[in-house]
């Protein structure tokens, strides 16, 4: 068996206290405890929540709160993000089942991203996971609420928590997110230097390709660090060229 | 596959109507229509389901009223009653699974009762199905709403029902080897022109490891495409410098 910790549940600006206690509650139904909240519209604490948790106050009262999407992941290994759209990005597509399977395998933390109640996820946040995961519903009636599809989330980790079996690979684990932000700053970084983004209307989309890109292969935090020195090595001799010229 | 009908999904003496609708929004998204509702409270139509259901309103339509559930399950050759409590009863208990393996592999309809709201079923009521269905829930905080009830069994069904569709990783394809090695193949060309392949003897352990990092993404052929355009964009403008130095 491995040691997986529980997902931690982060919500995206979600819009309603009523609803943040609604997601309080479903999670912990099924022993999941950690819940994090980006930019929560009215603020927080929030006095609509309490009632509508159901007793679920702990997960409530743990909760921390963060500005930014980056900010809540930085320290998780394998980021979920549950959209229902289809989404123009290049992040692989899990179900739930394969999505519990996945954090059970992972000695890391692994989170699950779920968005504002009304529009859901923005791409910007959606690029940002490692994997995005869609509840297979009703092709002519897709209408899950927040706290139905963290429910169904959390169901599908409880349930598969007893059916892990061992993996017979021992791969190393993901670096944590912040790691891999560092990765992708440098690469960026290296590409602004020599005018890759442009036309300027293009360099989000160009920036969304490149986090999907290096977000697929689950790195470890040695490989990252093998692949920042390739980066560096490549793009140095033409800086100290470039100064030498000057 | 077997041909087996949905389940029908029986409320017995549902509270609120606003309840009723939830319960038919949580079938709905899983593909479940037919609702039969045992003496709700307050009568049947009710004005408060169907803002409830938000959009589910076919299946609120087509609800059938009885006043016993013995009327309710007469055409029903198997009965699941969903339960959270122990109860003192030789009824069989089995799990979302089982309960899903078996409505899929009958043939004749099957049924699964749900009891009011704030009581749950009463033994009477558990004693009339075939077996008992649990929700394996947290211990110590087992707090599962009708409706959140209802899409949990709903889904398990669902998802039992679709096992054979296609493959839930909706990845673009690998790239076939020979793109893969395009890549590979530059990037150590860009490392070898900035003399990192060195020591010697540590040669070819650098390329090992380049190539397992490398392959590791499962890239396709337009993400190889992107890894290419960026690494020569970082590096040639080396060579143009270099080029305008000799």
């Amino acid at each position: 068996m491995t040691a997986a910790p529980p997902p931690v549940i982060i919500l995206v600006q979600p819009q309603l206290g009523q609803n943040i206690g609604k997601a309080a509650r479903a999670m912990l139904n099924f022993g999941l405890t950690e819940m994090r909240l980006v930019a929560p519209r009215d603020g927080w604490p929030n006095p609509d929540s309490g009632p509508a948790a159901s007793g679920a106050d702990i997960v409530l009262e743990r909760a921390q709160v963060f500005s930014s999407v980056a900010e809540a992941i930085a320290d998780c290994s394998q980021v979920f993000a549950s959209t229902v759209r289809k989404r123009d990005v290049m992040t692989p597509v899990v179900g739930p089942v394969e999505m519990a399977s996945a954090i059970h395998a992972s000695p890391a933390r692994s989170a699950i991203l779920f968005g504002p109640e009304r529009s859901g996820l923005a791409t910007e946040d959606v690029v940002q996971a490692s994997h995005i995961v869609t509840v297979p519903i009703n092709p002519v009636f897709g209408s899950l609420n927040l706290a139905q599809a963290v429910i169904l989330l959390a169901y599908e980790w409880s349930r598969s928590a007893s059916l892990v079996q061992p993996t017979a690979f021992e791969l190393e684990p993901r670096a944590p997110q912040a790691e891999l932000d560092g990765l992708i700053g440098q690469l960026e970084g290296h590409l602004d230097a020599v005018g890759y983004f442009h036309p300027p209307e293009r360099t989000q989309a160009t920036r969304n390709t490149i986090r999907t890109i290096l977000t697929k292969p689950g790195w470890s935090s040695r490989e990252l660090k093998a692949m920042r020195g390739m980066l560096r090595a490549i793009a140095q001799p033409r800086v100290r060229s470039n100064t030498s010229n000057s």
